[in-house]
């Protein structure tokens, strides 16, 4: 393998000729290999986003060099545009506050800038890492600002596939609105409800999720870039601390502002934890909806049976026939992950020290990592699951006609007590909750038709 | 002992004479002996607040008796102030979703309504825990709408102890403006910093803290009252499900109204996993601040010692002169109890099942236990630690001099490379860095005592 | 109120005069008052434990003036015997690593003394806290030791209830061998399953969390003392040094010895994390338990109703004769509970630092409550449900024969397609799968009746 | 792109020509398209193994025809040794209980064995995924046990670097041994501790954890191959249940056995509890040790800097010269992930039902990534970090002599109050705690000079 030597305070290392990433880089892969996977493919997008906005507005400040910012900016374009992503080479779990990515995205930019300008790989006299690429900035204010970019371009996707969600949802609700069906509350029956109102009753918990949702995405708009080092702007100019922020929105179409206390917004990660909270509550309430789901296609001989998911794969390996609620199943796993990875998220968060937290990579692994699946969770429950449910209204039926549930409608004519008895002599003798009620005498057939008649117990008394 | 015989659907129990609760109540203390601890006394008041509002609403739509109203609701008032709270003896957590719960508040407003209606406690003939008590109520509204309103009325609380926080940070932010000590990121020296600052961004992440709680707090102002079942409103006339809201509300002075979707609003518990959410984001910023507080006041001669917390008590039984940091110790603890709960009741919510969740009370058992403790933890933040603080204005002179991260500050004059050798150079001879510098003659002292004024590196270049 | 004054370090306070406790109890007091319990009774009894045992050994090395040292071996006898714990009022949650209530055991137990010894409380020349009840002792060894001896009481009362459940779970499994019925997973009909194979299997579990946590308690046995501040033994003689964990073990009956690596024990807390561990394992598998049981028993007529729970009160407070699955319920969530208290155990014990761990205390709380509720879930589990339970055999023969899951056994004869077409076929036309491949002719009606058998299915083929 | 076309209950599919996956596999691909990330190389050759024994002892037992098995065995070995795994694309996280993965395997086997037959891909009459790879089992037993094989290749890798890891901390232990500084509990200064004893304490609980993690590794050896569906071993001949575990040993080189309870060992994941349990608690202490060096690593200047880590790369983009401990950082985050990782998992163990865990998916993915980012992590930690720590000799000299924590060794001789007047008063006039005393009068110099000799302090007296 042909080489170039560089070297850094800590000595000297043979480079592959043809990397782009410099010493810092490799020194970084040695010292981290650690889950052996990339680091996220919009984070390596947002670094250079936000490394062409400070190249722009160093440049306009007068503080770099026309040629150099202009190769610097066409080399982040590349990137943006999918290339050179196979330089970024070091882990996503890794020591250094981030250091180690804000070095390798610098290494890469700056050597090929350098090719622009016509120099050789390793010749940072021409275009420097730390002196040109990441002029005006320090890890500390680029790394938690692309992480932040990165989240605000999942958001919308996340919201997309929600709003999705809720539109099939309110669909189901009112394909099924006229149908009655048994409700049950600790999994015994309880009192009429009609299936329409249960798929809409998902539909508005998903719409409460999209909304914290929203409120979330609000917390990452304010970065700290400017901030650099400990968020004093140490080493930056007034003009540079004054655009910075705007530059970013403007080139990246992602809308961000300075925060008002660079400080504070340097060493605390709560804005990341409230985005995880919002997703591990929205992974709460899909859970829920999921495994619903499957208790009420449980079937289909010896289950509830109410509803049918729709068909989307051989459901063993060895049980010929079986179709199993595949989709709900890998809704409610996502959700696990999630809530597992807002742990890591709130240690993380939690043992930030004084002016920096140290663990903002691990918190961005698992940050990334519950956003995607949410994405993709959502996709595939619209797609392969909820649109395509089917309802068993005679099953439905079936079950509620069995049930002495009703006689919770009795209780405002003839008391609780009373009420009791009945329904527990018809469990016992298998007998019509009316049948019984009418032998009492206690109310009049016509009575009876009007207060059990199961439609008019699923609404409010007119 | 004297006893009473009191029978429901399971059989006959004796009920000691004098208690107020009755049989359901009994076999609920026997069924779930699990903490050994007494129901929260707010949650009881909320409970109170809620059978009032329920015999306003039921006598002013006509179907409660009058006198039967007025002695409930002169016994919720007994409670509200206080009364009768040793009479709900069944186990905060508790299986049955509430039911045991509800029906200890029933049963003992019944008995006591009785009581002041001249007739012998048992005799549920003319006043009943369910027909009357719980008049057009379900467990299943009645106890999460209970909760809500315990969380209403300690949410202010917090707040208020939050804001004390953020002032008495900001004052400390004030008071140290002057103080330039040594920043330090990943736990070593990086670049200079301002006391005050520090103090500052404290306040500035509690005063987010205390927007979140606002939010949260806002989701528990919608209840499902009046759905009583599954959200139907089964059993309930129009005029009551119109009015109880309100009557909540206006009788309690905690302001709630009724969900848009009942069905929703019985099932989920969103709202609460909301509130634990910014109540573990709050606890994730207090901890990593009680931490920086140890960590600045280490010592006192053998650790970083730049402030010194108040003593406020000796500690150690075996070191004599021996103070610890014993505020900022207790509030981390309260933080990673705050964690804890916060996944049980993240697993509680999780593990809702159709028209309810059953596992109700074990969440609000944890959420209940946060929200004291956090208010608790803050009380004693402010007035036996933050309020207290003094600077070590000489230790950070000292520290900050021996230090060479001010060497930062050469970068844009002399370039990384160049300024690390000057950083290396003093640290391995023990120079100063301004001295290395003047000798390599890249910069002329004026510019030098200029660049390196440690004042100046703490906020943006004018 | 009498009033008597106290000083230490701080400064003087006044005590009430019939208190044991004194000044550095209260400062403690006011300083902590987060969740405004006492501390764990059990606990208490430990501390005093200690101290007598400390006492014994100092007085026996000659160190312990013999009269001090029979007053105090008088108190501690009196403390473990249940007098005077409402002296103990420093709350379980607590800053100073437990130096609170090893300073409230201080000087409860001198004050105590001093009266016995007929001088007056707070004159502490005749006993001290420090230098005669903690004689030999930190609170860095005592207060860990005290809460190894509180699990090691506790823990054979939760292996004793274990060994109830695994019994009573058997005795199922006997009792439902002859029941076959439909197994399910994923919640879809499967194959054929005998009853009490399910709950055979329940057994096995248990017998497994049972053994973990015989392990787990031999880590408990393994305590600091004589390690004092940090480990190193200082201020302790040889002779208390070699004489301390054996005297703790004689006199409290508590197995114990002392650690390898005192510098180890003394400051980490790992061994009550595998204790958590095991607490949370058994949580994992007691809660699917009790979900298969509230599934299983769901209905009564809209469900799977193939087993009965006992009704232990009435479920709902509107809707009459329900009975809910009451007991399983509460067994989740205390399984919730102890999963949520783990985390918080987690956090604390990683959060040590060098000599000690200062988070102790809430470590503890949440321990000593995850031990409590687990040994008062499994009491009422096994009383109020399992040992109750009993079988709808008709229903389960009902739904199996329902089922088209059976044909899973036609594979091996006619291979996985074939027999998918029949099941799907069967399915679609409610035929029964028999009938269908009797029809198709590849079998015969004496192998089918043979292959098919139910019953036969649920071992294996001899 | 040529394709062929199969199909199975669902209907047909375009499938490459060239894949060796079919039909099952490519629906599994397209409904869980959830990380993006492929399953676990080792869990792929876990599969291969099962399916390698099966079809040696399905052929033993006369039930497979030789030349199949011979086949099967071929394409077992071609995976193994690492071919193939690119045809392995359903996503690590799916719904339907691993039965996609294993269809993934089956049919990658069956189309790879029917091309070393002569046939042609797809033709599964020559070999059959379900009827011949698949032959005796279910999804249900080979995806655990798959599962177990890979934790149990993966533990002795792990313990393999524990062990190195508490021998390189014993080596510092024994490096450090002389050299006496001051210890510290609650970040305050305490009482003379040396240096190796603190790095002999963490090989101590390193030792634990390895045990630890021994124990929890023979729960991985019982499986439950034979179990088939649900553990009853439906389908399952005599002969292949009696030796199907132990073929699995002698071929793959894992020991195994069979469980008892199939039935249990079929739904309940509990041992996967305990393994990640373990890690967990080697995690937890694994960061505290971290934490620790990064403490006495602190400054170089402004912190405690007893000890230096070995400088792996540059700290900064933009501070020059500074270092940063990122080898104890990154394994800290490990740690965060692993105990994040624990919670996905316990919460997905706790979700089983009835016969089955529909979870485990999830629960695997979480615990690989535990497995391997540990056996990393502690890779990394020992070559890049523990084997080159240095002291800083003269810096524990100064920290110690400056401290008045050492006044502790007086109160043996004069009360824990004299000697807390002397501590206050050395700390208040920066006099030394053995000039006090002297002057005090209490003690004679020879006393002084023997009780107050800090190196005596760190073990007990003689």
């Amino acid at each position: 393998m042909d080489t170039r030597v560089e070297s850094d305070s800590i000595g000297s290392m043979e480079i592959p000729s043809d990397a782009y990433y410099g010493v810092q880089t490799l020194r970084a892969k040695q010292n981290f290999y650690i889950t052996g996977l990339q680091m996220n493919s919009r984070f390596i997008n947002s670094l250079a986003q936000i490394k062409k906005a400070a190249a722009v507005t160093n440049r306009d400040a007068g503080n770099l060099d026309e040629n150099i910012a202009e190769a610097i900016i066409c080399v982040c374009d590349e990137i943006i545009a999918g290339k050179w992503h196979d330089q970024f080479i070091v882990d996503p779990i890794q020591g250094g506050a981030g250091t180690s990515a804000n070095m390798n995205a610098n290494e890469v930019i700056a050597n090929r800038a350098i090719e622009l300008l016509h120099g050789v790989k390793g010749d940072y006299s021409l275009v420097h890492p730390n002196d040109h690429v990441n002029m005006s900035q320090s890890t500390n204010d680029v790394f938690p600002t692309a992480a932040k970019l990165t989240v605000l371009s999942q958001i919308p996707r996340i919201l997309f596939q929600l709003n999705r969600l809720k539109e099939a949802l309110n669909e189901k609700g009112n394909e099924f609105d006229g149908i009655v069906k048994m409700g049950r509350t600790q999994l015994q029956d309880a009192v009429p409800i009609r299936l329409g109102q249960s798929f809409r009753a998902y539909a508005s918990v998903v719409e409460r999720d999209r909304k914290r949702l929203e409120k979330a995405e609000k917390e990452m708009q304010s970065v700290n870039m400017g901030g650099t080092a400990v968020g004093t702007a140490i080493n930056v100019s007034p003009v540079y601390l004054k655009n910075i922020a705007e530059n970013i929105s403007r080139l990246s179409g992602v809308k961000v502002q300075q925060a008002q206390d660079l400080i504070d917004a340097t060493q605390n990660l709560d804005g990341f934890v409230s985005v995880s909270n919002s997703l591990k509550t929205c992974a709460v309430n899909l859970s829920k909806m999921a495994n619903d789901l499957r208790l009420l296609s449980s079937g289909p001989k010896a289950g509830i049976a109410e509803i049918n998911l729709p068909a989307k794969q051989n459901g063993s390996s060895i049980m010929p026939g079986k179709v199993n609620p595949v989709i709900p199943e890998v809704v409610t796993q996502v959700a696990f992950n999630i809530i597992g990875n807002d742990m890591a998220i709130t240690m993380a968060a939690e043992a930030g020290q004084m002016e920096l937290n140290a663990f903002e990579p691990v918190l961005f692994y698992n940050l990334f990592e519950s956003l995607t699946t949410l994405e993709n969770a959502v996709t595939t429950f619209v797609d392969n699951c909820v649109s395509g449910i089917t309802a068993n209204e005679s099953r439905c039926k079936e079950l509620l006609g069995q049930s002495v549930g009703i006689a919770t409608a009795l209780c405002p004519y003839i008391g609780y007590k009373k009420s009791a008895e009945i329904a527990k002599q018809a469990l016992r003798t298998g007998r019509h909750v009316e049948e019984i009620a009418l032998e009492d005498g206690l109310l009049t057939k016509q009575s009876l038709d009007n207060i059990l008649n199961p439609n008019t117990m699923t609404q409010p008394r007119m």
